[in-house]
């Protein structure tokens, strides 16, 4: 066989490091197809004049970008044969990408926990996202559920890691050039709301809409070079539960931050994803909206340019977020198809000397 | 309230000048994406050896996708609680753009007036478009009808500017790096036709036609950064007058300018927009169609290398145009969506010395 | 007639050189979209840092992005009144194209056919793609069906020219800079299997499917620059045979060779097309299915870092192809829709010294 029929569970191992193929030289390209495709308009990503003037040598490349690109680099060895994506946690990004950089990727298997159906498992990893010459990106630890090939192979034994809760928001910031936050303007930023100005509790509606199309989400999901049948094969998909193509739970990550900018204008930079959940599948002809709540405010030592902002968003869809859909009981609101817990670095004001 | 709730007539005074967020580094990505969706084929644009032949630095990047991109940035300080857009004037393209170029916008209010209904103003704008440190690259004027937010607040005192209704042919050309039109290859550029060779009266129909669809005018929409929501709401949408999404007037006019290429190949360059008007909207699953008629022609002093047409392309909509659908009676032909009257540049022959 | 109503069968006369209109810069936007658009993995041109470590100056374009843009010229001067395009023969990919290369095309009209019908006639013609300062980068001969504008015409003497069933694959690899196969790294480039270990009459099922949407294959084809009216024009569609728009074959041959990336990972050039058929049309909403077999393998002389290898990769629509659809009879399988005979370079393992 030349072709690659993906990892089922118990061809994993625990202490597993697998190198991931296909490094992507990440370009002005991508960063115009992701703005045509989720309408980003953080000042930060989108003017190298803006970048500069902040101190920042160019504009970086949106870190969600970043994700969905390593994300898809480990689809073909980890999530091929994935029934469903259970869960992030400890995720950091940990150094800006440019135009020019190239991305390269590897998992460690850091878990493996066998189903009682001794049909499926759980297998856990951390992968990490490097640049050029292995300096470090992003590092996020998510769960599958995989198939087994055969039920009656051994099962590895049980091994659940401990995985944080929650990043430390005062150890953020790290690999972030330092801004000055008297040259950040924000008539050009969009937005005159800064750290000091969000207090924990509150919630924002992002208001806007957006209706995705199966040429976008094609598209988008192609540009991180994930394989995943599920998002490509309409013919094969007629003949599944939802008789038609799902939407990459990435794409709507990606849409739900390009959303939030109505109201998160100067959280310019994604620095850590504490935990995520894609509690419903999405579809072409969805239309997703977003809101967001305050978790948790942090200072970070000797960092007076930049606070980090815990944020809980919220993605549903054909359901606009005026009522701030979320959590009901057990479950969930039954227009939400995304939880996101994550830290943004935000802009702080000046301080007076 | 942290989001943008947009501007309301009563919000606007004049002579204010807001500064537009968002500012835009302009690449080499964003110029495939414009060719991708509209398969423009003017040569100047399309390749940097064309471009250097004939004197350019490299080629410069379509003067309708900036335009797009500026009148992108104005949307949501100006336009985000429009009621219709209703037209342009005294556009003037003052110096190429290339990519790397950073864009900017600002506009300045120079009239209002309340309508009788109470409920809605004309807010005129003149929006201008730099790059780099201030360099003026695009100034135009627009009005638009936009909704109050409170029918009984005050109305602002009426002012209705004094709006040029063409540009002076003979001023254009600045800022527009001489051309050596012996080294204008028109086997190259597409066609053998060049200024000397239009008449006034002259009606080109410009043949091909082009299906929109949702994808396509989304992606190019938010590839300006354009943040209305009548393109993107598919849920909203459906409970509106037309049930569905509309296209971005801009995506017509892109379109329009790149069927033209089918007839007026030596246009290379657009320097001025004397008026346009959206006669009725476009929606996904329409096919644009164009013609052209050459309303003047203008030397332009110490310009052997150049003279500018006055054209008015018309677009249709499922309706090919070689029987020219244009104004009839007090309105237009059912088919029309748009009416741009324009200056366009022309390669001329180049003098027997 | 400003407009170009391209070229009917009685206008070409044998050793015609036509020089096509359009040049264009190849730039790392294109290289976004066409991943974007077709997914594919191939880690040589996904990465420059892979590119340099095995000796290439930076990542090339991929060869059929290559092969569609100069295609692409072609057409408005050669296919716009075409009926079909009937085949391809003796096709060479001489050098590699990095993005700002800029690409120009002409092609020669080597043999003409009329048809009994005398309605229409047979053109063939060898197409050259070359970038910059004429360096040849393709060249290869295609035939098309073109009507007559006037039955009554007179035609050219029938010339039929002599081409080449195959190309011969010892003499690949001219232009393509030599690869160092120790620093190749399998897990990059996704696949561990390598030159020697293919063998004649092996078949490989590429497994994954791709539905193609609309405005997937319409993007790509203006990208191309593509003028042919029945990819875009949906209106007019309506009253043909199919009574919709047409995929551009190209964009067919784009997405299979993208999907034989799953089995061929380390096929990284095409060196030579040798045939090929678009057996039967595509349309938006098909999904597309790829199989391939090798039909020949050739050693280069003094190259011990490639092989070639001679496939046929065949692609299927809404057909799995693990039963291998192709020729059946006289004709094909239902399902295909395209046979493509073409040279591949495949990486050798380094040799022991």
């Amino acid at each position: 066989m030349k072709t690659n029929a993906g990892n089922f569970f118990e061809d994993f191992r625990l202490g597993q490091v697998i190198r991931h193929a296909t490094p992507r030289t990440v370009t002005a390209g991508d960063v115009s197809l992701a703005i045509s495709i989720y309408g980003s308009r953080f000042a930060l990503q989108s003017a190298d004049t803006f970048a500069h003037a902040v101190g920042y040598p160019a504009s970086p490349v949106d870190d969600i970008l970043v994700f969905n690109m390593v994300f898809g680099k480990s689809v073909p060895d980890i999530s091929l044969n994935a029934v469903a994506n259970l869960g992030y946690a400890g995720g950091r990004f940990l150094r800006p990408v440019y135009p020019g950089d190239t991305l390269s990727a590897t998992s460690e298997v850091i878990g493996l926990k066998a189903n009682a159906s001794g049909k499926t498992g759980i297998v856990y990893v951390r992968t990490r996202g490097t640049k050029n010459r292995d300096e470090p990106v992003l590092d996020y630890c998510r769960w599958v559920m995989v198939n087994k090939r055969d039920a009656s192979a051994p099962n590895p034994p049980d091994h659940v890691p401990n995985l944080p809760r929650v990043v430390d928001g005062a150890s953020l910031g790290e690999g972030f050039p330092r801004i000055d936050p008297g040259t950040w303007d924000n008539d050009l930023s969009g937005s005159p709301h800064r750290f000091g100005d969000y207090e924990v509790g509150e919630k924002i509606d992002h208001v806007d809409g957006m209706t995705i199309e199966e040429a976008e989400h094609q598209m988008a999901t192609r540009l991180y070079q994930n394989t995943a049948k599920v998002h490509f094969d309409g013919h094969a998909a007629k003949d599944t539960r939802f008789g038609k193509r799902l939407v990459y739970g990435g794409h709507i990550i990606a849409t739900a931050r390009a959303l939030s900018f109505n109201g998160l204008g100067n959280a310019c930079r994604i620095a850590a994803i504490n935990g995520g959940r894609h509690v419903a599948p999405s579809f072409a002809g969805d239309t997703i909206y977003a809101w967001s709540e305050v978790l948790e405010k942090a200072e970070i030592p000797r960092r007076p340019d930049i606070g980090a902002l815990r944020l809980r968003t919220i993605a549903a869809k054909n359901h606009p977020c005026r009522d701030f859909p979320g959590r009901e009981g057990e479950g969930y609101h039954p227009a939400v198809v995304l939880e996101l817990d994550y830290w943004v670095l935000m802009i702080r004001w000046a301080r007076q000397r």
